[in-house]
């Protein structure tokens, strides 16, 4: 798998991209990302459940899953939530305009935005970026590493990830992503903005039902500090031009895996890149009962400000961990629950093990990675969640910065 | 009502109390309190649900509700959580010491303990402690103030408070309660250490009820940073030695309130001496279906990272406010909702309102007390939470300080 987008991903044949500066943003920065598909696409998605969810993610969530899709356009800078009928209104405008100038109809056209909640979308930069952006669509690299860079807020780098696949046919599958995100960061059956292209053909019910369920452990499973966002969007868009005729049997299940591959790494990059962290922490819990338990438990861990500021010291004050395992919901027996930081067994069965706290502390100080592993005598189920610690320049990013 | 210990607050007849320094504490302050009741006691206590709970909690929720009651023994540096069966045996033992000193049998002392999470008690200091805190119990005021210092761990202020009622019969009964708590509080169903005694006689039966709907009301309503502790205990003792038979009609609803006063009191000074807190926040949740709503969404506000740093930035970032709100999962339209801000208008129907963002920030900043009113059109209930801002303090205390 290819991480860099600039330099070697494979873009999925017949879709083009760019981002512009439209003066959303305060820094100047380029803020309207436009992808545009020339062939009809089918399209998946996945949104937040916020209940106060953002005009865009309205607007997407009235049409997908659906064929004849051309694209998505997006904006940073102003996430267009919490903006009553106006809001609306305003993101139909946006799909509008963007459909204008790909020459298709607004229904064809996704939407979606982020940033600062609340405000009125100024809808006069919104056509001049649409206009611009249209004018510089580009199938080349450069074009994909423009929009993933004008989705971003706080984030600190790109986020782009591809993957290909050989179907049995000796046809050539492109899948590539880009996603946003490094704080509100808590996704409850969607994520921040995710998009991911691809040129395979496969049968129209199969793709929301792969989106969906890779969601579930990719993009569902982080959070940075377990806020869910009102505008969480993960898209979907295949245009079918890789393969004359619809992926079957193994070739599916070769592309759901290739499909896995690109969402993993690029939600792992969003705690990895969380507002002031300087430590990605990746939850295994395991020996539950369904993947419910594990869920509950991974994301108590996670969201938990003792355990974050624990691995931000490098202090491995492991009873913070096992104490929010204990406030899940889940009606475990502390004699079922062992626990590893680092490799190391702290806890074994409800009972606290000697270990040498220098060695695992400046274990954990040495790395940017931190693994915690919870495993219990229950069942078989297991999760796979990342998080990121909390530090003293998330509090300044968030309390000093802003407004 | 009164609240300072040590001049004016009237001692419930009966009782008395000690704090001493047996070297748990590495600051060598104060770390062992006893609270003996020279009579027999009704007990009633709550206690957190935490599936992590500390050795003292399960002693304790085997015996109560119960009479024939002594008193409670306390330790602060040590929470003798997470500590396996040695654990067990220690809360057991120290039971059994301060039974001993006291004249009574183990089933008749209450444990309860505070600290960090998975060291095995150090119990030479505490039976030395133990003997020490004997010899000093008084019923004078400056007993309880040495016991209030003796449960602190990063708390800056003791925390005591009374209240007094007459009773139809003209007897005058006192109340009279101290608690801790700075941290790892987000109490479901209990909260961190309370002990409220009283010189009340009550049918039996009513003590229990009484403390349960109360501390749903009080110590089940806050939070700093939402992590439910594994030792939250709140214990009643009430030895009737006030008044000459038990408490009856009007009376009863008298106490109630007077209880409501000492417990609603205390629970407030938890947030309101928070970690690094500068601000203490008061959630009003009004016009919800019932109180289960109501409380999901204040805790989804009260425990949210960016509303705290909002708040503590003094950025009336309102958009937090009604997002977090929006993923406490209870189904409500975006147009039921409505938001005040100190007072300020931001928010109606969901439809944002202009407002002056100066003004806000800087009625924010001048006080240390926050309040945030949401109102929905769904019912008639309502909750009041209390919280506190998130800062660098905070992180610093927990990150950089510890272990």
């Amino acid at each position: 798998m290819e991480t860099s987008a600039q330099q070697t991903i494979a873009i999925p044949k017949g879709f083009r991209a760019s981002g512009v500066k439209c003066g959303i943003k305060a820094s100047g920065n380029l803020d309207l990302a436009l992808i545009v598909s020339d062939y009809p696409c089918f399209a998946a998605g996945t949104f937040t459940l916020n209940r106060v969810a953002a005009a865009p993610v309205q607007w997407d969530r009235a049409l997908v899953p659906a064929r004849e899709m051309r694209g998505v356009v997006v904006n940073a800078g102003n996430a267009n939530a919490a903006t009553g009928h106006q809001g609306l209104i305003n993101a139909a405008k946006m799909a509008e305009l963007a459909a204008g100038v790909v020459g298709c109809e607004s229904r064809q056209m996704l939407v979606a935005s982020t940033g600062v909640i609340g405000h009125q979308l100024p809808m006069e930069k919104i056509k001049a970026g649409i206009i611009a952006a249209h004018a510089v669509l580009t199938s080349d690299p450069s074009g994909f590493d423009a929009a993933s860079h004008a989705i971003m807020t706080t984030d600190t780098v790109a986020k782009v990830v591809g993957a290909t696949m050989t179907a049995s046919t000796g046809e050539v599958v492109r899948i590539m992503g880009l996603c946003k995100g490094a704080a509100m960061i808590g996704p409850r059956m969607a994520t921040m903005l995710g998009f991911v292209v691809t040129d395979a053909r496969l049968p129209e019910s199969i793709l929301q039902e792969q989106l969906s369920a890779i969601v579930d452990d990719t993009f569902n499973c982080i959070s940075v500090e377990g806020h869910a966002s009102t505008n969480d969007t993960v898209l979907l868009l295949a245009n079918g031009q890789a393969n004359a005729t619809a992926l079957e049997g193994e070739d599916i299940a070769l592309f759901q895996g290739a499909l896995r591959e690109v969402c993993e790494s690029l939600a792992k990059m969003i705690p990895g890149d969380g507002e002031g962290a300087t430590h990605r922490i990746t939850i295994d819990v395991r020996g539950c009962k369904d993947r419910k338990e594990a869920m509950a438990i991974a994301r108590a861990v996670a969201d938990s400000a003792l355990v974050k500021t624990a691995i931000h010291g490098a202090d491995p004050n492991w009873g913070r961990i096992v104490s929010a395992a204990g406030y899940a919901g889940v009606e475990f027996q502390e004699s079922e629950m062992s626990l590893w930081l680092n490799g190391f067994p702290l806890y074994q069965q409800g009972t606290p093990l000697a270990f040498d706290a220098a060695e695992v502390s400046s274990n954990i100080r040495e790395s940017r990675e931190t693994h915690i592993l919870l495993q219990f005598d229950r069942g078989q189920s297991r999760i796979r969640f990342w998080t990121c610690d909390l530090t003293a320049e998330y509090i300044h990013l968030n309390a000093d910065y802003t407004t």
